[in-house]
């Protein structure tokens, strides 16, 4: 791992969960001395949901699991790190063929309730001496902890990143945890880089799918780094069900709420803690935009606002540039009245109905800008629509970062 | 202007165009010395045909442009540099009234006859005494030349822009020639920063309208810088149909196709200038996309793959990653297959039909991305829809100067 990002949060203390158990292994995927291969082995009874990647061109491993997810049930996880098989061709399919054959023989399952996930270098096919090799290893080795896993998956992250949240349902408190990678490339459509939740629940696959679906529109969907999306991008949620309760089918039954909610404080924990390592990021932006004629309206406004990079750089430049946020809001191609349109950073209004404010204090935005934390208000003054996203300024880091990291 | 981009070229040798009379002066609109107001005086008779930016919140130049074009006569020009007077509120409206006000009064016409342009910060409105004030010193000024017209209109740019053309209409040889600043904040949507072209020719307002349109569909429309889209792209084009011959009204006139194919090549000529004063530029990058369903599909896809930080970072470190034009390729959410994909640099096919090119000649690859003009082709295989695009590389340069752009 580079330096570790200005913005990076402490790995919290993940508990086990029942039912799902880590362990990695050295695939030498790259000539590192690191662990890149993660081997989580689910008990009978797991149901699956997931979101991939919206890619045109997605990854062998994608297309695999997005046909997985219609059984709805899972028995392992494998995640390969420093090469993400996209753009392979048969070869890497047959990659992912053998990585799923190798582990449902050593669990005695089928296939088919694998699910395969890699990540880094596109174009060059996953070497599968490599990935059995690392398989059997992993398969043999002691059962590690969450944060190993975490390691083990990430690329050029420049910290481990993971999360915990517990609900009560049906009278028993369940632990959902889970944990993410991603960096560059981040502009996730549907789902971000590659994410794995993991939860004692007991959940139904198709209400399972619905929770992550809806957590998923208000954390991975509304994240972007460099508003590039990545062919591999994957969330994936794993229920055990070893709680023993009845498996949670709807948002009839007791505690599918409370779960709900779990479910969503954690996967905007973790898609903020991607924002938090995003290559060379010094700043983390919360992008609120309200009154805007719809929710949709709304989103792509601050995903404009979030994705330019001429607000980007100014944030780098601690620089109140609001003119900049003008020009975003006027691209965006949405409904929007310049003369109705107001700007603040922090809690400082610097822009109203169509004009700068006059004499504004300066002395609380230059503070605001100067923290590691920043946060962009824009309001429309049309209607009840409104999203929040979530993205990091743009400086020379990215730049060295992606102009250096030979393919 | 900052240090010389590294793809300038010479500024020509433009003619003088009968009918149009350039002047400039200092308005003082910044704390510098320099000329930085131009005042363009157009004899009676001229046709005025524009496109403008499609931002939803436009400066009121933009605004004033767009009703004064719809009466197709023009006899002045009005550039202001340093100040763009966007968002600025009924003071920036008043601005350019009372603008135009001044001109007409100087000229003898009628206010509508005048056209106004600015360029430079967002949200100061732009001194009302200082523009009458530069007014009137243009105004007794001498004729100047098109290079000070050219330097006078530019803001960040780190060289003055200009083109010429000629074609033979009815038996005449007829002249164009453009002016054009730009940096960054460069996509335009229907139109680019600010250019202006003049002609001797005699053109129906209604038809250079047309031919401005088609000109600028595969020019202005197909460059970007960072994907950001000025309050203020505005591209004028003025005829003072000098050289005596019936104006041009249709295709079906004489010499109308050879001024249409000089319209359009002085058009590509100042848009690919724009590109080469990207700012923080060190590559000029063509990007040809053939084989997609159409030619709208195409186009996204160029722009997807111009506007990506990603690829764009990878041709500023000269590194042949294809994988990150796959990647831009399957974000744009248009029509493609993997399978079907194919991807070369300069002459160099390095990815076909869905996977690498195994032994590929790695030696002109190389030596094609070390040069200053880099052209990645992308073919989809699926239709004829083809469009090329042009973009620069993403540098510390762009970073520097916009981090430290102060508003």
């Amino acid at each position: 791992m580079s330096s570790r990002s200005p913005l990076a949060r402490p790995f919290p203390a993940l508990p086990a969960v029942a039912g799902a158990r880590p362990a990695v292994s050295r695939a030498h995927y790259k000539s590192w001395d690191r662990c890149d291969l993660t081997f989580v082995m689910l008990d009978e009874g797991t149901s699956v949901a997931g979101v991939l990647t919206n890619s045109k061109c997605p990854s062998p491993e994608v297309e695999w699991c997005r046909k997985a997810l219609t059984l709805g049930h899972a028995r392992a996880l494998v995640v390969n790190a420093g090469n993400s098989n996209a753009f392979t061709g048969n070869r890497g399919c047959a990659a992912v063929e053998a990585i799923a054959a190798r582990a449902a023989a050593h669990i005695g399952c089928q296939p088919s309730d694998i699910f395969v996930a890699s990540t880094g270098v596109i174009g060059v096919p996953l070497p599968i001496d490599k990935a059995e090799a690392g398989l059997d290893a992993a398969r043999a080795a002691p059962e590690c902890g969450w944060l190993a896993a975490a390691e083990a998956i990430g690329t050029t992250d420049t910290f481990p990143k993971g999360g915990v949240q517990q609900a009560v349902v049906d009278g028993r408190t369940v632990t959902l945890i889970g944990i993410i990678k991603g960096s560059g490339m981040i502009a996730p459509d549907m789902a971000t880089m590659l994410g794995f939740i993991f939860t004692d629940a007991a959940v139904e696959p198709g209400f399972l799918q619905q929770l992550l679906n809806g957590a998923n529109r208000h954390s991975f969907s509304c994240i972007t780094v460099d508003g590039d999306t990545s062919t591999s991008d994957t969330v994936l949620a794993f229920a055990t069900g070893k709680t023993g309760a009845a498996p949670l089918s709807s948002h009839e039954d007791a505690g599918a709420d409370a779960f709900a909610a779990a479910l969503e404080a954690l996967c905007l924990d973790l898609a903020h803690q991607v924002v938090r390592d995003g290559e060379g990021a010094s700043k983390f932006i919360e992008v609120q935009v309200t009154g805007a004629t719809t929710y949709g309206s709304a989103h792509r406004i601050a995903m404009s606002i979030a994705n330019s990079p001429l607000v980007k750089t100014a944030v780098a430049g601690e620089d109140a540039n609001w003119g900049r946020i003008v020009m975003a809001v006027g691209k965006a191609g949405e409904p929007a009245d310049r003369d109705l349109l107001s700007i603040r950073f922090g809690n400082t209004i610097v822009a109203e109905r169509g004009c700068a404010v006059e004499g504004y204090d300066e002395a609380p935005v230059a503070a605001h800008l100067k923290g590691h934390d920043v946060e962009i208000g824009v309001d429309l003054g049309m209607g009840d629509g409104r999203a929040t996203v979530w993205t990091c300024d743009l400086t020379h880091g990215y730049i060295s970062i992606n102009a250096d990291y030979r393919s």
